[in-house]
């Protein structure tokens, strides 16, 4: 498998490299693998602090900014970052009001950010943490105790940015995170397998012909593996399996994700499939984001999260943010 | 090849059916293929319109909005849109204040926007148009009289845009546009060939450890093709082909552009080097941005676009702008 990589070991310090190249408002330590908005911190204002395996791109670094989040922590391809980056980081971003840490739910992250809250904790920040655990395709994973933590970590950050830039104090700011998350659900599936550098062949064998259902954001395996199906089929499992857990009784946020390998003239077809299966079901779509955002390296295929969102979750959406991968208003 | 479609045959008209969906600020004519800001004509305000064949996204109905175009026409995957859609979308935007066409050059688009000029003409819209040629890898290629339209594309209709909301007449904002692909050059390169729906195979054949250096944005061929080489090794490269071609003397801007199949993550690591490189050449890079903006698919593989900004391009370029894929300032 060909990659536009120098070696695999340096592929995630050679991003942040580029990261630090092309965005001069953000303050990136190469070393340490900590991603931080330059301003901070930012006076009497909660920060918002994440992280996670590498390899989700822009998730989670291409979502540091104003409105969104404080400080990221990129671990190496699909493996945790280390209590060490999120030590530095809460401390880096700390402006005494206290931080949020939002997890998703993959047993290294929860662990590792468990160990970071108790550490910085004794270093004199307040710690939060909210748990994103979106993914309704299957429990007990690959990674995972419970279900895993997909597309709705775009909208927990998004929107718990928003309310820490209104001054919300850290059990508000907590709270809304919570909320979105309670309210958000996702379904995806791959067409294709992707390829981690280190391992420069597929993480999982897919067969000419099939896709896999449920899939996880690392290839986990899902619910089931069907013959081919078209984008109209794709969109009638997914988005049931969604709202079937879900069941909205108002407005939703929704985003179609592309999983990295899949053209976004593919992706806008499939959202057109989801608005249709959404307008069956009588669910109306607030607001609407398709593109590439919590991908799987190259893997091909989608996922689906809608957010049940009442006004004030669709007011702290529609507030300004500046990020790398996420902008408006700014 | 599995891809998330329903069937070839309406995976122009199902994308678009999915802006709508997706992006309410946007009227899209599904079945003419016209999709034009839902403001317009603007009073008084000179329109930009633009279009290609589809398989670039988000080039370039994703960069329909305030402070780029007016209107763009999706042709069918790598087609040109034909005479019929960009006299609408003339008709459509035309404030009385006159049109410019931008023109990515292959044979087909310019003819079809010539003839399209001379119809919109007879009803009495005033239309300018602006050839953008800022491939530097070879000079007359599969479907290419002189050298082929990619990357500058979008310098060139974010900076003319910026320039019809300031209110420049028609004149100016085709030497303002005309400038900025004067100053601008690009060079692709394909780790990997890309897949059209009709086809279903891919388009072209690069065998296993080899690279495509110069490769159009349809999979043209380019320069030569070598033993896969280092992200470091290409962006040495990539960039002195440009730079060899553009000798700038001042800043720059610079995107780093996914051909739409190569993960953001490696996208990063190679801006790090087209960075390094522009530093040992002493050419200052004044912005920068990395990501999926000129695609072809699901192809892998980059280009690397400079243009040579001077302060009225780089106050053009920072200007509010809001489309679906380039949004900034509102």
């Amino acid at each position: 498998m060909k990659m536009l990589i120098n070696v695999p070991e340096t592929v995630v310090a050679d991003a942040l490299r580029g990261m630090a190249a092309a965005h001069p408002e953000l303050t990136v330590d190469v070393e340490r693998r900590v991603v931080v908005r330059r301003d901070a911190p930012v006076a009497g204002k909660v920060a918002l602090v994440s992280g996670g395996g590498s390899g989700h791109e822009p998730l989670h670094a291409g979502f540091v900014g104003p409105g969104m989040l404080d400080a990221a922590c990129p671990g190496e391809v699909f493996t945790s970052p280390v209590p060490d980056q999120m030590v530095r980081a809460a401390a880096a971003v700390d402006s005494g009001a206290g931080v949020l840490f939002v997890v998703k739910n993959y047993t290294g992250d929860v662990l590792n950010f468990e160990m970071a809250a108790e550490l910085a904790e004794d270093e004199g920040v307040r710690i939060a943490r909210v748990l994103v655990d979106d993914d309704v395709a299957v429990t007990d994973s690959l990674y995972t105790a419970g279900r895993r933590g997909t597309g709705a970590t775009l909208f927990v950050e998004k929107i718990a940015g928003a309310a820490t830039e209104e001054g919300a104090p850290l059990e508000r700011v907590e709270a809304v995170a919570r909320r979105v998350n309670e309210r958000s659900r996702s379904f995806g599936v791959a067409l294709g397998a992707c390829t981690t550098p280190a391992k420069g062949s597929p993480t999982f064998d897919l067969p000419p012909g099939e896709l896999e259902l449920g899939v996880g954001i690392h290839g986990e395996p899902g619910r089931e593996r069907r013959a081919m199906m078209t984008a109209r089929e794709i969109a009638d499992v997914a988005v049931e399996a969604v709202l079937d857990d879900l069941r909205p009784t108002g407005p939703v946020l929704a985003l179609v994700n592309g999983m990295g390998g899949t053209p976004l003239l593919e992706l806008y077809g499939f959202h057109a499939e989801v608005a249709r299966v959404l307008g069956e079901r009588g669910v109306p779509v607030a607001r609407a984001l398709v593109g590439n955002y919590v991908t799987s390296l190259d893997m091909a295929g989608c996922s689906v999260t809608l957010c049940e969102a009442d006004e004030e979750l669709l007011r702290l959406w529609d507030a300004p943010v500046r990020t790398a991968a996420l902008r408006w208003g700014l």
